[in-house]
């Protein structure tokens, strides 16, 4: 038997995940306050992300896990982490370095609901 | 043959929903821009909030529509709605009138990861 000092342990018997597994991740910036954009997290990409402390999603298009910003080194960068009151949505404040959206823009809530 | 001059007309077919037909609503304070809660409308809901100024989720425990604060009185006034780049996530800025969570917290986002 080995006792675990990982202070990463605790993060995750504690949620709800959905039927996918997978739990939504708002980003929004530290500094800012701007929101940034929506992603989602498994147990595993959680934990990645505070190991890492850069942003690491489940990709649910490419299916595969996903650090923000390891290609294009717009990372993310963890500051801390919420949960809200039901434990099914997570609240992640960081650091963006550089534009978030892969469109160019910092934030990808760049357009309103009526715009092309 | 009638012509529609409804200004929230444009606002559904151009949106992604998820299985179940709906879609992450993140809800944000438009003085504060603090998080106040996630939540999830679909078709219906997004139509109603759009039409009342108030926000209105589908609840996905009760499976019903659910105009926040109809029955405490703390509802959240519209302000506007912004889309993101995948058209599968939106970002709702509104005008709290009380607390926004059920706890008594102004939002649902008041622990940190490891809180109990």
């Amino acid at each position: 038997m080995t006792t675990s000092s990982d202070p990463t342990e605790f993060a995750v018997p504690e949620l709800k995940y959905d039927d996918h597994g997978l739990i939504p991740a708002i980003v929004q910036d530290d500094a800012t306050s701007e929101i940034l954009m929506l992603g989602y997290m498994n147990e595993r990409s959680l934990r990645m992300t505070l190991e890492k402390r850069l942003v690491t999603f489940w990709s649910r298009s490419r299916q595969e896990y996903w650090t923000k910003g390891e290609t294009s080194g717009n990372v993310l960068e963890l500051v801390d982490i919420r949960k809200d009151c039901d434990v099914d949505a997570l609240l992640v404040r960081a650091v963006p370095h550089g534009p978030t959206c892969h469109t160019g823009h910092r934030s990808c809530f760049y357009r309103e609901l009526g715009d092309d």
